[in-house]
């Protein structure tokens, strides 16, 4: 039996926005790993092993995943979302970068999925409908220096952005400082959208103008999206506002 | 009977990454609109009818989307990728806002699909594992100084960069400037990627250093996405280089 592992995207969290790949590879794997609680979004069946782990572990799940594959399992990755946007595949090949060199012999696939921005936009409108960004504001990951950078020159450029992981309990204050060097950067009303637990039954979509946007409106289950100068908005009689951006630039 | 429009998102190609939600709703359909080769995506059968248009006249099909929905139709516009990804959604938009008020009333969804970067990224590894953007390449849509601003800010925000419609017969110059402006911008050999025809069975992935590209590299079926200064590569006995953007910034 040859081993494989399959970094698969969820999508963010409608069993219907799965692709029937990922579908189909799930149905071929012998292990699941994952955090909690998106493999509490595979169906359990006999001869399929699920190992659920914590956050903050995606090294050494990586790691695992690809021990299994060497041993000859069949190992999926489920990620939320998309797995190559800020989820679990770098973190897989950072594992395997660092591993054995016989490990580059593993049959490696990365299965794409809706990524939350893609939903979450769709949800509005299409606020990403021009040139835009995608901008992780975990600082875990790097400096505030460079995340505020970032969203200056986002700025200059004229790009919506769209922002993952805004903000934590335990970091609060960088959500708040992104909105000051906005507010400050854009100089504008622009739409901002807050998307939270998109596709879910509870899902709520939020448009602020960025003048009167506050920290508390997003959580980590928010996806935030900020317009461009040119972000428009449609008002619709007894119907959510749509916001899009138009395909034109002057 | 209600009309409806529905914007819906094939992915890039292959069937296995249309979203169970787009199949569902092409099932509820009245009437497909779209560019020809997308229409012909769609099964045809008894009650479906199939209304091809040609490429360049999105607004009139989004328009004529409107229309029968006004009418009591369930239309669904066909993009590839994701619809709100440089495709039919904005279109849409632009038409309902210049179009009679009461097509406000009307209900419009926009359904998510696998935009071309993620398939791309995915066959490659992981280059959009960090931030990034995402820019059209077509200057039938904004002035080529535009796009040039906004390739150096993206290059100084050190951006993986994800670049839609790079190349055409009609504008074969733009994508040689882009290519110029970048290796001037960038200052080193980091990957580019060209993906053509993701996820088709004549899919091809090249990965060729900045310093070494060339305009014929992109035609208009490629996407080409150019790492960050981080980007790096796997080297694989027997199988593809992976390439990848760490989690991490300094």
């Amino acid at each position: 039996m040859t081993g494989w592992v399959a970094v698969a995207g969820l999508g963010p969290g409608a069993e219907a926005l799965v692709t029937p790949e990922v579908t189909a590879t799930l149905a071929e794997a012998t292990d699941v790993v994952g955090y909690i609680p998106y493999v509490a979004r595979v169906t359990p069946r006999p001869g399929l092993t699920l190992l659920p782990s914590d956050n903050r572990v995606e090294v050494d799940r990586a790691t695992h995943a690809l021990t299994m594959a060497a041993e000859g399992k069949r190992v999926v990755v489920v990620s939320s979302g998309d797995p190559g946007v800020f989820a679990m595949a770098s973190a897989l090949f950072e594992a395997l970068e660092a591993g054995p060199r016989d490990w580059r012999s593993i049959d490696i696939r990365v299965l794409p999925g809706i990524t939350a921005m893609l939903a979450a936009s769709a949800r509005a409108g299409a606020p990403l409908g021009h040139d835009f960004c995608a901008i992780n504001l975990s600082d875990n990951l790097k400096p505030w220096d460079v995340i505020e950078k970032r969203l200056r020159l986002a700025a200059e450029a004229d790009f919506a952005m769209a922002f993952y992981n805004p903000r934590s309990a335990s970091r609060p204050m960088g959500f708040e400082r992104t909105l000051e060097v906005l507010r400050e950067a854009c100089g504008d009303a622009r739409p901002v959208i807050f998307a939270r637990n998109v596709s879910l039954p509870d899902e709520t979509i939020r448009v602020v103008p960025l003048t009167e946007t506050t920290p508390e409106m997003a959580d980590m289950r928010t996806l935030v999206i900020v317009g461009s100068s040119r972000t428009r908005i449609i008002e619709r009689p007894d119907l959510a506002p749509i916001v899009y951006t138009p395909r034109f630039a002057e």
